[in-house]
């Protein structure tokens, strides 16, 4: 079995450490969007031992509030869906009120066109983990 | 502010304490589906304590694990969306390569009609919840 997020780090990495890694997410239609991927391939939040659904929910959590800080969006989104790739990984994504979607999930088909806005840059969001994950 | 969920239930009621509590979602596409929703009205998971935010998660996980006793799915989606409703919940929804939308999140358009499956009774539910969160 070929696994996409066991072979390659699936987005440019912000943060990372021996248990899991956050990466950036391409494109321009959810700004800031990033995941927190564990680092082996797991299938489900309740394969991991507690203390590890903690770990990575710290990184979940840190992920949103730098986010929270440097973009002040609307409305964070947290998903863990692992339909297509199951290999732990969570979707952390700023909302906005005029983005393509909102108030539908970011997998519901588009409403409108969507206001575009500036992204913060990579450096910044991975000096605000580095803080948050000391 | 009128908020459904400090109103209302927004459900069956599995198990609840002062915290928060698990509601049965009701309809057939997606059986087994829960939610996890916090007692008082709180936007975003960081305006929570980190120790209320691991609370809250032990009732998500014990969610994931009746729910994968039960029912055996194919993958677990975790969310906590919050785009129309702003009040702390989570969605818990067990998965089966024959649903309707699988391997697309549940808000993405039907793929096909979906095969209907038996769902776990309430009982069962709240008993395992019960013990998982006792």
């Amino acid at each position: 079995m070929s696994c996409e997020l066991c072979t390659a780090d699936g987005g440019t990495v912000l943060w990372r450490d021996d248990f899991c890694r956050v990466v950036r997410v391409s494109g321009e239609a959810f700004p800031g969007f990033c995941r927190v991927i564990l680092a082996r391939h797991v299938r489900e939040m309740t394969d991991l031992a507690p203390a590890e659904r903690d770990r990575l929910m710290r990184a979940v959590f840190a992920c949103e509030e730098a986010l929270r800080g440097l973009l002040a969006p609307d409305k964070v989104n947290l998903a863990s869906l692992g339909n297509q790739v199951a290999h732990l990984h969570w979707h952390v994504i700023p909302r906005f009120e005029d983005d393509s979607r909102f108030p539908d999930p970011i997998w519901a088909p588009a409403r409108r066109a969507g206001t575009r806005r500036a992204s913060p840059g990579d450096a910044a969001l991975a000096r605000r983990l580095a803080e948050l994950l000391a």
